[in-house]
């Protein structure tokens, strides 16, 4: 029977759809081999260093650099959508604390059609208006719920980059640049990585032709997971146990003969030294001598860890350390609580899946596989009083 | 070279993921060919005409049907669910007619876990209470959109039955018992469909481990798309068009001849009549002579369409009416307004998400295929002001 509408009993199942490939793109390409990333086909060691997380949003979405007219119109775009309805600051204030700031940050983009009266704009001009407007809200948004710890809002200020002003809308006062310029790194570090759960999610919810806004929240409920989102922040959690740098070679010579999973070393999908992780390495070995002590000492737990690791691990099973073993330390130094890791990842990520949906959609096709059904059938339903 | 991380050229893509098993499942049985549907082994026609929606959710969930003690218990727990924050029936008077009725009830899902102390517990036991919560939740959410068009929210009445007091929450008045008896007959039939689209996706999303209300929050998303749902809504939009039964013959006539697309015919899995049109097909019948103007004719079209699509597609192409076809002159006699037939369709699916994603959860595996890149690598990257 060649039609897939029926069961078919000789097709095999494909866990996790493992290895299965059911779109082309050509926004990313990640070689878990070689070690390498591309968005849009330049190395992200080129952008990480040269371009800004704007610019690249403007790359992942339109799949060429800017011009000089192009990028300011693009900025100033993104900078007219940094403000929040005031619904919207409502909702963050009353369920900051009493849910995960994930789950706020998910209601909130969840609820942002409402004001936005393009939403059900199907068209690709309305989208990458949409696009824009959900990379600046969810900066503000995620902000917002950081900054409701100091129980004020503060309200956006268009003098400045997107990573100056979510540090500015975070803390309430102006960033220092060179904390900002990290932060931008971070954020084009991970602004888009292929088909990953996330991406994948957003692209199913898509494929019933569901809007953007819907598809995004599909998105950002599946950042939650800690299969998916998380490892920075438990990796973080680890250096934090280990406390001192003395500590650390105990510490992870008894986690690695427990056979205890250390977070942020291996990945799905490279096989090398992710090179995202090396980018943030080099910019952890400035942080060494820093005049916090919890940084100073995070950061020597984490290099020296990473050393004993890759000695250890690296070398001979190769497992490495990927993008998360280093972010909990560079987050701290920047003033970034990890309540906030996951949902800055999430503010990251979204021109990678608006990106990836626009595309999508272009060729569009119900995302829609198959279960085997292995229970079974003509059960005879028996009155209630005759059950056991 | 073997290694799915890495990309192989020589696998083929599948679009849309058509024909790919993904995992196994013992809860929904559709035989396309032979018309037939099971729900944990039962055949849907017993449960439409002898069960009811809880018994149906008790089913779902725990793969049996409840002995009186266990069903009573089980109705008491929905009972308690039934009430919403204040803060949600707030936010749902604030956003009425601002966002779509699927926005909203999707946002709603997206804040409860703020309102639920085990929200973060990830037991099974856990995990089933959160399941009755967003279904007795969800019905009561979409019932409260339907009545802020009224300007006020009903409270529940836990006299009533689950179908009854949705009935009651959306008019403000003690419901007609024989509408709210097809009302629970047509949640029944919505309650579940195997892999579709909402039920993978909110697969995709519990697959990272995301908890329960996450993963529903993605159903959510992707029912609200017009691949999946709101072919009733259409098909209903249709017969109005229609306006008077003697128009039929020649408005599907010429739909035919035109080449346009039937909405609520032909379906992705079915290839011969669905089992669940049969089944309301039967309740519409008892409608034609309804003392309401509008139902008795919305009714004969449908009928007389019906009668005619059979023929002239039915018979030669395969083409069958679905669900959705008979779905809107139903609601109409109930009561039920268009905008609130999707919600309403999630309302009723909510029972068969949570019983995917917590069979899923049993032998979890990270939901991630992948992508073929297609673009190119290792482009310059040139600066802004030598760029065209």
């Amino acid at each position: 029977m060649n039609d897939w509408m029926g069961e078919d009993e000789s097709q095999e199942i494909h866990k996790g759809l493992e290895g299965i490939y059911f779109t082309e793109s050509k926004i990313c390409k990640v070689d878990g081999q070689g070690g390498r990333l591309y968005y849009r086909g330049y190395p992200i060691e080129a952008l990480a260093l040269k371009s800004s997380f704007e610019e690249v949003c403007y790359l992942l979405l339109y799949g060429k650099l800017p011009n000089k007219p192009e990028l300011n119109n693009f900025i100033s775009g993104m900078k007219g959508e940094r403000s929040l309805p005031k619904e919207v600051i409502n909702l963050i204030k009353e369920t900051s604390g009493r849910a995960h700031a994930m789950d706020i940050a998910r209601t909130a983009i969840s609820i942002l059609p409402a004001y936005d009266k393009n939403a059900y704009d199907a068209s690709e001009e309305a989208n990458m208006g949409k696009a824009v407007k959900l990379i600046s809200k969810l900066a503000s948004i995620v902000a917002a719920i950081g900054s409701s710890s100091r129980g004020r809002y503060t309200a956006p200020d268009n003098s400045l980059s997107h990573a100056e002003n979510f540090l500015y809308m975070l803390t309430g006062k102006k960033p220092d640049k060179e904390k900002a310029r990290l932060l931008d790194t971070m954020l084009i570090l991970h602004a888009e990585h292929s088909s990953n759960a996330s991406t994948f999610s957003s692209l199913v919810t898509g494929s019933t032709l569901a809007d953007l806004y819907a598809s995004v929240t599909a998105g950002m409920a599946t950042l939650k997971g800690p299969l998916h989102g998380g490892a920075d922040e438990a990796a973080l959690k680890m250096m934090k146990e280990i406390g001192e740098p003395e500590n650390t070679e105990r510490y992870i010579n008894e986690a690695l003969n427990g056979k205890a999973r250390i977070m942020g070393f291996g990945h799905r999908v490279y096989k090398t030294y992710d090179p995202r992780a090396k980018i943030i390495k080099a910019e952890l070995e400035l942080l060494q001598n820093d005049a916090s002590k919890e940084v100073s000492n995070l950061t020597r737990i984490a290099l020296t860890a990473e050393q004993l690791m890759v000695e250890k691990l690296g070398k001979t099973k190769g497992i490495w350390p990927n993008i998360d073993f280093f972010a909990g330390p560079v987050y701290t130094w920047i003033g970034i609580a990890p309540e906030l890791f996951t949902p800055l990842f999430a503010a990251s990520r979204v021109p990678g899946w608006c990106a990836h949906i626009i595309e999508y959609w272009r060729s569009n096709r119900l995302l829609r596989p198959l279960e085997r059904y292995t229970g079974q059938v003509d059960l005879e339903y028996i009155e209630i009083e005759d059950r056991e």
